[in-house]
């Protein structure tokens, strides 16, 4: 009996100890998240990370408590068989035969909860960010231990074991880049298209409905990127808010097409 | 005799508790079913992913019923031998050879058996669903704890382990995206082939046999997807119920032909 | 002397035990696959499905005997040679360190062997089906629990090793599908020539040697599947018995053409 | 003494079981091997077939009876030690350490003698087979446990150790099939030259250089298999005896060239 | 009590150990990498160097600290627990089966930190560096022992395990090579030509926006590179300041555009 | 005292033990090394592969006499101290922990010397052959039970590891193959061409320069390998010695050239 | 005490022994190596022979006597441990679960260090070698047992670890080779062209500035390479000191095409 109380007793302790060191490091790893963001942190957003952050927490809290709920309780349970002079050794035996057969191929499974675990220690990513998970590009639907959930640009949702994700690209922390490629004559005075495309790149950054609100600097007009004996290609680049960049480089599209058009400069292949 | 009467009780404690739990976490995955799939939940629905679910607990509480009988009842008989002097050690010895031998060779079972599981506790896909499961595209026939049965388009059957399924995309979940590319000529007028595309959706989407029993929100046009020496690229984009995108985006396609024909205004390559 | 005849008692008692839930195995899966195989279970087909069942139940009764053989004559070879107070410390040490040694190498047999094992229960494919293993596509010639032998259209014979299939497709259960792609010009008339397919694929459906003999729905016209600036593409797709699809499609394209030159209506690239 | 000559006893009775056990499996595998070649089995076949039996046989028994020797003898000498009370535990330790460590690196060659040793057995290919191992496509010249040897086409002789084979293709069991594809211009005669073919197919058939000496079956003429805007393509077909299918091909390209020729069809791209 | 008294003591001695090893790792390194750098290191470079240094040597020694003390403080207890006879088998064996079951699954996660910990030792790479991962090529933001963060040219953010980086290319040590290849016609006076380009390069050399601030060496023009039919291929080439050779690239596109333009030679495919 | 003595005489034994089986497995397989080679073994050759042959049996017999000496004495140092009562329990334990961490690093070293061995044994390639080693086409210019060197044709030198050969192809054995495909116009005289190109064959084949010194067998002419719409290929083909195929190939396309131009027939694409 | 002081003798006495025979591999390796570069060993390239061969020697001693003090002293203290009767179990626990978790981490470690000491001891390649390792090709910077620096021909500096390189490819050792193909017109006077390139590859070898202090053998001019329905290919090839080839091939480019030129030759696609 006194064995059980104290085991329960340990148990207790131990949750506690866990609770505390993780919220902890969820705060920390807070400040770090508000930083990594960059721009003026509003309340809104502070709220919002305020929120993944203490799901976070309590993920891994949970984790955590079940594990060593399991650990204590099972040696609680030993010794009690073991002072009731029960055989302990034949039950041993055959959980562990059977545990080394699972084992092996368990550690799958275990290889996607701990990177699933860190994943969300670190905050690569969470709800609503757009990720290249490598198996599927999309927006993230859910996240939890083990799997990832996306739901691509057609739609279909999908399932990505968390361990089998080596790399991952977020398009939603801090800044996306929109760049265009635009290819003229051989022969087309290539000062006169630069001057015009930065005429361009200008315009759009004093346009108020994209200045700031959308594009985060002014766009560049990079030099003569590539060059073959028909075509001399410029670069225009823009900074936008994050996930914003195919939209940008939409209303570059139309409104270089236009310069050039009014200039009477065509495009080549 | 006592022995054996003890660990026949235990079984039968054991599993009577496994039932409960699986029950209870066949009830709450149920709900997050819902609210996943969107959408007014009419009762069919409902009826539906009741009996998914309780299908889903049925086949996990058999499988945790039996690996807790091999468990318990496996202990008993050693105990019982044991007891009776018999020495297990050869017993023991000659299986745990044996049971090396085979445990490296049955880890892709476990594998696929804890895939399994996961994926009908995570509900991820099942009967009826069109999915992706990298080896083949195709809709799911059977769902089972080792293999997942697909017939794709061409009437081949698929059988698919489980362990090897690292992704799933699931066509069949919330809503999916037709959309069809536009190429017109270079010189096209930019403004009007946009509102002769924005006049094509706006008539689909008000066509009634459409209208929210195909398509679940107004078809957009994006601008100027892409650009060449010899043509602009449109698209067009409509969210339809899953699975129906296929149907929609050949709607489109005939449509938008024929608003181009009436305009005089050629496709180009 | 006694524990050899307990051995030998305990063996058959294994023994008859195994056959009896072997064979219980083979007649619940019998039905699951009467059902599978749809339409009208003639009493032909029963008995072919009695007899592949039977040699499934054989084939796997066989090997569990031979498992349960071993593990039990060898614990009664080492309780002899115990009491006889005949070391076997050295013995199994000399067996378990060429074990482990051959262990590690056995294991991709192990695995062949358990694939095999689960192949034959879940009834996957059988001799005389059309399959696509991955190494090769072709009609199954041999079935054991290590190998599967298919021949391939051009005669060549591949031994494939069962645990190195992930997944098969099975083209002979059920159905298969038949479609052609038909390029018309893109100013066609695109609703006429969408009735002149559908007039072809009537013509098919109501030919007493193709209707339900060899194909068993009505054939199908798809709408604009594809478009570009010089072609509209129709697809027509019949649905046929299984395996029989390239023929239907042959069938499909001469009738197409007829229909195609009577109309005076060209193919385009 | 005592345990030494007990050993060898053992010894010579394991031998003898083994070439027993190993010449039964010979002759049992013969019978199959001979079905499976299909056709007339005449003498020389017959005698063929004996000889790489015998061989098998010879192979795997000599294999075991290594094995049996080494358990044995090595069991021996440890017993001998004991009695003699030397003490065997630090043999066994520097054994046992230096055995782990090269265990897992021999893994590759143990996966080796056990894939060759199956394959063996299984009669899947013998010197003189073309067979198409994945790694190289040649004439088998020599078959051990480890490694099988090829020479391709150009005669680069290939070794390739036989676990990295998974599937085989053997090109020379039972019979192979020569095809040719002859596209025609779209708006050929498409029943005359099926016609035309059809009479080419049948001229090789009655040729009394090729009839069943060379081709088994009369070759055959499959309808459209393809269709393009240019072109209708018809597949000439014919079963030959096994490694025979190129030399046909040449020969129904020469004929169909002057079948066309005679008929004033041209090929088309 | 005696004994966690010494435990604390042994813990500390090994705290200060590592941390005075740690320190002396730090420095050593640090000089090799002033060495590595190249070229005169200028008080802030020093600077920067010693920050990256110490923040290394905290980094590591953290991380030998914690080890030191789970080792340390572990024997302690299980040591107090022994002699208070409490058994600690069952907690072992508790431990250890999980352990097992974790430990393989954990072992990307130690093959992470390991990669981690010898990157950050060798100091392959620190903050602000562009570099080649395999998985992504960008500008790194963050590198803890478990990732590295970088952020694409497209703004994406990536996070790639350590451990799954083989091979790294680093393109901010030392120094970067533009060059750009001309091709002219093949009739083109080839000497003429070379002489033209080499003094495009003595011109960029003696710009002094370039000379030195960017480019480090004195330009070079390849001969005869490539050769066809119609064109002769020349290459320039420059070595400049990491990072800066897209910049250099695209000068000297302008430059030899305008030399060539100016000596009526034209480009060819 | 006495312990180390027998030591050393049970490893001189051994040493004598394996040099007596390995040159005779040396000289076994050289029986065979000449049976391949084929031809009229001559002198030379018998000595050349004669010292092959001894280096093989040193290289073996060195490496097997070294693992038996650290056998023999590693169990004889350890019977001593066992003797002498110091307690070696610290000391397995020490070079356990160790040797088990080493040994999953070490096992790629192992199965390189492995493979190493067996293909030295059986004689795959030596210093001298051309072969293909997957990684690299080269010469051998070094055999060692690790790595074997090669240099390519364009003289860089290739160090392979020998576990990372899984399959190896030899030109230099027995014989080798050069063909050239001849592609005429499809409206030309095939009898014609295939007589003309018979010529071009026996006149190689009567050149003194070539037959037998380099051609092993008259070249042969095969039918039509390929058709199409423009062309009718040819193929001819010389058995030729090994390495020697490029130089007749050379010389066969040099002979065909001059004979179609005799006989006024072009090539066509 | 005494355990200490006989521990530390037995280190001093190893650490004497490993220095002695790495030198004397270094010295026998070293002989090897100056073979193996070939030509007359002039005594500059003697002495940075010799560097190198001291350098591995010290790599090596170190790491071997490292391991030694390892072993030694950890097995000294726990035999003071045991004799001061303090348990070692529970240290020995603590330290093993440990061990093992990262013991399958940490073999990658080992397989590099490995990887590392035997690719120094076998000289694979040094500080200033060109190699191709697979992941990168360029100028050898350094060379550590774990990780192999590389800058490759843009600048970008490349971190290899040991262990994932399976083959590497040495372009500075012996010789290289040049070679350029040349194709002319079908029609083409085939004895001419190739008598002109034979007199361009006398007149590179009877180039002073060329012969033997860059190219180490008279170019050959190889026959027909290839051959097409418009061209015909010649080889031409030349052997270079080591990584010399790129220039070689320039300038025979440069002087081919003069010479073509001259003789009114035009190459052809």
């Amino acid at each position: 009996m006194l064995i059980l109380v104290i085991a329960v007793v340990v148990r207790n302790v131990t949750h506690r100890l866990i609770t505390r060191v993780v919220n902890r490091a969820g705060n920390s790893t807070s400040i770090s998240g508000r930083l990594r963001r960059g721009g003026p942190s509003t309340d809104g957003i502070d709220i919002l990370l305020n929120e993944r952050r203490k799901q976070r927490a309590e993920t891994m809290g949970s984790v955590l408590r079940h594990v060593a709920s399991i650990v204590i309780m099972g040696t609680a349970v030993l010794t009690v068989l073991d002072r009731l002079t029960i055989p302990i050794a034949p039950l041993l035996t055959s959980v562990g035969i059977l545990g080394v057969a699972i084992g092996f191929g368990a550690q799958e499974l275990v290889k996607d909860f701990i990177a699933g675990m860190f994943m969300l220690m670190e905050d690569q990513y969470g709800v609503g960010d757009v990720i290249d998970s490598g198996a599927a590009i999309g927006t993230v639907e859910a996240v939890t231990l083990r799997v990832t959930r996306l739901r691509d640009a057609d739609g279909r949702v999908w399932y990505i074991r968390n361990g089998t994700i080596t790399r991952v690209g977020n398009e939603s922390q801090g800044w996306s880049r929109a760049y265009i490629d635009v290819p003229v004559a051989y022969d087309a005075d290539v000062p006169a298209v630069r001057a015009l495309l930065g005429r361009v790149a200008e315009d759009l950054w004093n346009d108020p409905e994209y200045r700031e609100s959308v594009i985060v600097e002014e766009p560049a007009v990079f030099g003569i990127e590539q060059i073959s004996d028909t075509s001399v290609i410029f670069r225009v680049s823009a900074k936008t808010l994050p996930s914003r960049q195919a939209e940008v480089a939409r209303e570059l599209r139309m409104r270089v097409k236009a310069a050039l058009d009014g200039a009477g400069i065509a495009l080549v292949a």
